[in-house]
């Protein structure tokens, strides 16, 4: 790989780091880039000698942000969900569209089908409209396999995408996403002897880098979470729920309970859930795009959030069923629109909370020893991002240092 | 401009024209474009004498729709409103925002402020962006000068659009949009003095295809209104209007009573308004952006359009305030999600009703004698559209018959 270092100069940064400023914002700020990190951000007249002689880059007096971060997708799947969607329109019930062969079932059979490159190649359209509007992370789930095999080509098919495009993937394996066909009724059985394995399989491959669980009526219930999360203990993997999606069945409170990294959904939260995941310090992942396309109407507790010091983040729940969102500045949008997150909530949302959702510290500001994962946007003032819907006013993209 | 006759192979047409099958649906078929018409539709191996030898051009197997029409936009304006909306995000009062010099007001300063070649370098970013997602045909409103210098500054801008960039641009003239802080208490007279003398010197100019207004208590009355549509008759110009979005006001029935092509927004119609657009023909050109971003809870009267053969059409509203949605995809999965239009009313309303709020014959159809403007898209249903949120699978576009 070439030698990136230089020094980005003519721009104006929304670092998202200090609390001095909305939005960490500096004003005419030269940034210094070593070896894919942030060496040095201050005044471009200040630049210490290791940097002075360093090539220059200007930015045209454009406004930087660090490199957003999508902390909560289900971007692998096979088939799409359109048909579904047209019936449902047309008036067809639930039972008719399952009876079609829709929902979960119909994503995990097409999944199941799927070759990994046929997996992947579906997949990288997704990403690539992520990366356009300056996405340098992602987080990608499995949980449409339902068996060992296909998990797992799920998790090979996220690390592929992290090969093949300049973008950094975090894996969360969600063996615990839905009762599968074959193990209806029998939750607990398929607890037991398909996810627990499945995962134990999949971390030898090191495909694995947190664990998730769907913790709902529809799903699974706290104490089979509990046996997931338990696994996920002996691995010294960290943990994560859907939680609180549709009622209130305390997940959230047993995530945090295990240190979760984050909670995510959590429409229907209550306050001792809240506290709880103050407590543990678990992140609220807010995922507007389901809420939207569901037609929901019990928005989370963000002004709880807000008392009890919950970092907030924001994700697009990419997904065929739920949330077919592929896009981060629309869950920006969509973040203020329908619960009234500030701009600069929203943007914390898919910076610095997003990598502290998924465990990391070195993304999501714009501050020394930093991945240099940046977004360079033809903007003036950083509420434009969650303000526009459905512009991107991407300039240009660099990671680890490189313009991409 | 160089002959682009050629027929079209290797595709799918939703040509949203007759009935025989969903979306007008024909698999396998082939178009032949001469002169930037559709000269001919149907099976490649019966392709008559004059198109049989002209150069063939293979879309691949992919889908192709009518170029996508957006019926509805004030994409010429000054400033943004971005910092407005953050003010309203962090708690300030609708008086504190227009104190801070907020609202409409701003706009209308800022693009009485702003040169011809400002406002025309900031909508060609927004169509572009519309350009991008298959949009071959955009309407553009006055409205936001409310003098008669910033009004014709507005739709020369408007026309210098259609002249750079390969999209049809059809102009409205807005002047009864708001009343101006100069004639506040005096809508009467700012109608006399300003709206309608613009209006002719406007229409003189050539630069009026279409006359608007906003009917609503904050803006103008029905009297007001048809004092503004007299004129436009004496003109022979066809009339539109903004009615009934927050309140009802009679403003759609009024509408139809002059014939016009479309009343727009409708959210709180009643079934006299339905009656009323349905004998006149008029078009209901339905605005899901503003209903999303101002969190309305009233959606138009969608079941009574379709008993009484109410024309839908489905638009963005591009506009600094009420609905910065620069996505006319978006708005399709909008009207879908939040008025529960089919995926086939919400093509119809962007091709096909869209043409017919314009006032227009040639074009929203996949037809012979139609312009030639299309959308190929690497989709397989075309209910895909509308599925999404925020993604954009164009693959190419032709307008006039060429690839661009
Ligand atoms: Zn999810
Ligand atoms: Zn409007």
């Amino acid at each position: 790989m070439a030698d990136t270092s230089r020094v980005l100069v003519d721009l104006h940064a929304a670092t998202m780091a200090g609390a001095d400023a909305p939005y960490g914002m500096i004003r005419d700020v030269a940034i210094a880039v070593a070896d894919g990190r942030i060496a040095w951000v201050g005044a471009v007249d200040e630049l210490p000698e290791p940097h002075r002689d360093l090539p220059r880059d200007s930015l045209g007096g454009r406004l930087v942000t660090p490199g957003l971060i999508d902390c909560h997708t289900h971007a692998v799947f096979g088939g799409d969900r359109a048909r579904e969607f047209e019936m449902r329109l047309e008036g067809a019930s639930y039972e008719e569209v399952a009876r079609a062969g829709g929902g979960i079932v119909s994503t995990v059979r097409a999944t199941r089908a799927a070759s990994e490159d046929t997996l992947l190649k579906a997949a990288l359209r997704r990403v690539d409209a992520l990366i356009a509007e300056g996405v340098t992370m992602i987080e990608i789930k499995s949980g449409y396999g339902l068996d060992t095999d296909t998990e797992l080509r799920m998790l090979r098919v996220a690390r592929a995408i992290g090969e093949q495009r300049p973008i950094r993937v975090r894996t969360s394996f969600l063996g615990a996403h839905a009762v599968p066909a074959e193990y209806l009724g029998r939750a607990d059985a398929y607890i037991d002897e398909v996810c627990i394995p499945a995962l134990r399989a999949a971390h030898a491959e090191g495909l694995v880098d947190a664990v998730d669980g769907f913790c709902e009526g529809i799903a699974f219930s706290p104490a089979q979470i509990a046996r997931v999360f338990d696994a996920a203990k002996d691995l010294g993997l960290p943990v994560k729920l859907h939680a609180e999606q549709l009622s209130n069945l305390g997940g959230a409170k047993l995530a945090a309970s295990y240190g979760a990294l984050s909670a995510d959904h959590v429409e229907h939260l209550d306050a001792e859930g809240v506290r709880a995941m103050a407590g543990a310090g678990t992140v609220a992942v807010i995922l507007p795009g389901a809420f939207y396309t569901l037609r929901e109407t019990q928005a989370p507790p963000i002004d709880s959030f807000r008392e009890q010091g919950v970092a907030m983040a924001l994700a697009t729940d990419l997904n065929p069923g739920s949330s077919p969102l592929n896009s981060l500045l629309l869950a920006m949008n969509m973040g203020c629109t329908l619960f009234r997150l500030t701009p600069e909530e929203a943007l914390r949302g898919v910076t610095a909370n997003a990598a502290r959702a998924l465990g990391l510290t070195d993304a999501g500001r714009i501050e020394q020893g930093q991945r240099a994962d940046l977004a360079v946007w033809d903007i003036e003032h950083p509420a434009e991002l969650a303000y526009r819907i459905g512009f991107n006013p991407l300039a240009r993209r660099i990671f680890g240092g490189a313009p991409c």
